[in-house]
């Protein structure tokens, strides 16, 4: 062990910031420790310590091309081919787990860990994540080069902000566990008699071996919630990243191990499995007994086959949904174009909170630039994209690159579905000659016609959206119900001035349980959410079976064993 | 609507008992709010409006016989057939249910339920409890004439503990859903530009429909838990009896139905759901959409058919383990053995938390009466039970009736599983002479004969208990961590004076996730806990998915749905 900090003193370290995260889940007032601007970074920025952007760039060339060694056990060879959306190959190679010799070793690295306790636990966690967020840098690239996330976007959505939804879990797994005291004096009145009278111990054990199955967009944003509420929760956790994105969860189990050896406990708590080309790991670990929780971000058909057959576990999923917005009326016509363009826009509609079906009334809608009839408002939001995007540089910035070859196929076979009402235009990246650009597909749809239904009553993941023509804002609110209700959404938007309307919207997520925003046209978009204000999800319908983050997202990681003896 | 109480007003009155309760489940300290003892009630007690002992008696008298009438909807006939396991029938007849009309009406009370929001649910539920409270005497014959338990044991178990349990379930559940405030002002600074402000709102929603599948043994004990855990977190509850225990939870809906109405709101909120003999309709609700929450206690066989089919639903199952005493040495062997007498007595052991096997090493234990060996150990804890049993009156007041045949059948079959330390006496009962009574079994069996393992690693429900040689303290424990991985334990107890002992037997539990009960030789038993305090079963092992109570029993009842909008 090197000279490494004690638990104590990483527990007077980041207590400060424990209990600022713990209050900031109870008001759900803006908070981050995290800052979101590159230049906060660097030996002239206000992190401690942390990589520069030209520093952050070197640390990710540098990796490339080469082994990405971790110490750990049970690796029986080397994996990985990852080739960045923007077209350049990493050439990193990735230990690849023997299973039988890895699990156990997890296990065995679990008693200690449980004995620590919820505090210092939760304080190692912070440690792992102030160090990743000293190299928020490396990791954009390493998240841009993987998702195909633009610069930007890479850097806080994969940097930062993940980092706050990974305090967030911790915070909340600290709160779930310390619910229940260390111990308890009961004393039972027996009337005339002596009471009864016992010493009670409690304590947060885990349930195994956690494993976290990756995704290929948000690697970091949509890993660190599982990753550290089960840490944090005394459990063990195994890494199977995407294999088209390994690089930024390599990185986090990297250090993951490096803090705790030097805190003192077994690097094996945190392990990665990377798999080779079509090897599909992950089923097989899944059904493993030793893994005891799964958090899983990806495809409906994996979520639901995981839910299904991984029975000996808690699977926590991030499925697929048909997010929509309802477009009723609005007294900031020109707010509402701006702001559904950039979310349509924002990495080429390749996140799972991005709108799909824009319900409008086939009679126009009421704004404060006058009746504007359905062709116009889907002209009007066309030429918002259009415009938004007409700069090739700002367009690069926005869009990133298309993640894989079946989004670039949905937008090609988008004009197939219907009227398209704005065509995708390629972009050409200079940086990155190789990167596919593509911007989004606008198509229009009768909501009234049967045949319509096959295309937008079906996720179609990437920059495709459809401008569902509707008979009137009530029906609007009755397709809503039924999308939400078989087919899950994890964001629901809407425009209205009406305060009727507007009760009917809210009703149907209520009662549907979707996440609404009402008339955004600023800075904030239907598809963001901030760490410790805001549900990523509802957890209640088809799209995810969990919400991030919220008790019940961690209260079932650990278990409270009592032993009670005479006092 | 009669003149009702607004749920302003049973906020008021009840508000203080819901702060104690929050208290109680964060100090775990004793707390009780319903008194255990039968003379706290009727009119010279200290509970107001509370039945007296003859009034009860009248009351359930006046309900045999009869139709027990509950205006809900969606009746399409009668069915009951309960027979008192004491030799009386009831011959009391329940609605029994229209599923299509029922389930409908169910949902439809839900809306105005959820909006009344965390507090005055858990008002009314406060409001219910009490009243449930108040006819204690009442559910005493209740569930004494469904379960078999002697009266006195009803009336505690099935009465103020059960009420305790389900008051556990309310604070749990109110707790939970405020966590999350009902709004938020969120104001994220841009720097030199103006915030990016939302206004949030944070509304508790209800999964859905909760189906209560309520148990023979303990109707209310077991099933208040589940019921109030859903209705406080805005769910209906469509309450399934075991058709031999129908009337304790028939009178549970009546209450309930009869506040809700009271209160304003719908009483579709709680229904019954009883059903005619074989009709197995627990397995066509369990799959039903609209039912998302299940509450089970009953056969692993059964616990595991919903657990892997009811997929729709959250699924909460207590099932049965082979719970284990390791005796290892004690310093008060005369207490050890009337603490374990009376533990194997108390309701002919028809307990899930009664101990089954007694892990004794072979060459005997220390005591502070002497080195005991194996032979002596066995043949003073059947002592032990025969001179805690010897008068008949005393026997029927503990023993209570045996509650089936199939408890029956094991107590005359167990004489054929290894060599008898204690055979099982049959006791008359003077008042009931149609009952069933018995005292318990005890087998000895060699831990290190293969042909023994097959009767000591199952669970033999009832009072029949085996008291198996095993090599070392070692070898009970290393049997102790392999019985509890695989078959799950309800409770765990152990018997040392060494501190190594104790050490492994504790690593175990907090490994393999049991509660434990240390050196109990007094008026504490391994078989009971105490509300508020004391966790029933751990969730952790596979006796039972869900400990009574904690945060995960009540996180995921319930989704939080935001709504946010500009400021």
């Amino acid at each position: 062990m090197t000279a490494g900090l004690t638990t104590a003193q990483l527990t007077e370290k980041h207590r400060p910031t424990l209990d600022q995260a713990l209050d900031a889940i109870r008001t759900r007032a803006y908070w981050s420790p995290f800052p979101e601007h590159p230049k906060a970074y660097g030996a002239e920025g206000a992190v401690p310590g942390s990589l520069s952007a030209a520093e952050g760039r070197a640390a990710f060339e540098a990796l490339r091309g080469g082994r990405f060694e971790l110490d750990q056990p049970g690796t029986d060879g080397w994996a990985g081919a990852e080739v960045s959306p923007f077209g350049i190959e990493l050439g990193i190679e990735y230990p690849h787990p023997a299973v039988d010799e890895l699990l156990p070793a997890l296990r065995a690295a679990m008693p200690q860990w449980r004995e620590a306790g919820p505090e210092a636990r939760a304080a190692v966690c912070l440690e792992i994540l102030t160090r990743i967020n000293a190299r928020s840098h490396e990791f954009a690239h390493a998240v841009m080069h993987t998702s195909g996330q633009a610069f930007m976007m890479a850097f806080q959505a994969g940097g930062p902000h993940a980092q706050d939804r990974g305090l967030e879990a911790v915070a909340y797994a600290y709160a779930e566990q310390v619910r229940t005291p260390g111990s308890a004096d009961w004393s039972k009145p027996q009337g005339k008699r002596d009471p009864l009278e016992l010493r009670k111990e409690f304590t947060a054990v885990p349930r195994g071996v956690s494993l976290l199955i990756g995704c290929n967009t948000f690697p970091t944003w949509n890993g660190f919630p599982g990753l550290f509420a089960s840490l944090a929760t005394g459990n063990a956790v195994l890494v199977k990243p995407h294999p088209r994105a390994v690089l930024p969860l390599a990185l986090t189990v990297r250090i993951a191990r490096e803090v705790l050896r030097e805190a003192g406990f077994s690097p094996d708590l945190v392990a990665l499995a990377a798999e080779r080309d079509g090897e599909g790991i992950a089923k097989t670990l899944a059904v493993r007994p030793e893994i005891r929780i799964i958090d899983y971000t990806g495809s409906t058909a994996f979520g639901d086959w995981l839910e299904a057959n991984a029975r000996q576990a808690q699977v926590f999923t991030e499925k697929a949904g048909v997010n929509t917005v309802v477009i009723d009326s609005t007294d900031d016509y020109k707010g509402l174009l701006g702001n559904l363009a950039f979310s349509l826009s924002l990495y080429s509609g390749q996140m799972c909170t991005t709108p799909q079906n824009f319900l409008i009334p086939r009679g126009g809608i009421a704004t404060d630039a006058g009746p504007k009839s359905y062709d116009e408002v889907v002209a009007d939001l066309a030429a918002a994209v259009q415009g938004l995007l007409s700069d090739d540089a700002r367009a690069n910035g926005l869009l990133g690159a298309i993640v894989n070859d079946q989004v670039k196929e949905r937008i090609d076979a988008a004009g197939r579905l219907g009227e398209v009402a704005l065509a995708s235009r390629a972009v050409e990246n200079p940086d990155f000659p190789g990167a596919t650009v593509r911007t989004p597909v606008i198509v229009k749809l009768d909501g009234a016609k049967p045949d319509a239904e096959a295309a937008y009553f079906s996720e179609c993941f990437g920059p495709v959206s459809f401008a569902v023509a509707v008979d009137s804002a009530a029906d609007a609110v009755e397709l809503l119900r039924r999308t939400v209700r078989e087919k899950g959404a994890m964001t629901v938007g809407a425009y209205t001035t009406s305060p009727e309307v507007e009760r009917l919207v809210e009703e149907a997520c209520l009662e549907e349980c979707a996440q609404l925003s009402l008339n955004l046209t600023g800075g904030v978009f239907v598809n963001q959410t901030a760490a410790f204000s805001d549900f990523h999800g509802s957890g209640g319908n088809p799209a995810a079976n969990a919400a991030l983050c919220d008790g019940a997202f961690v209260a079932n990681r650990f278990r409270t064993v009592e032993v009670r003896r005479p006092a």
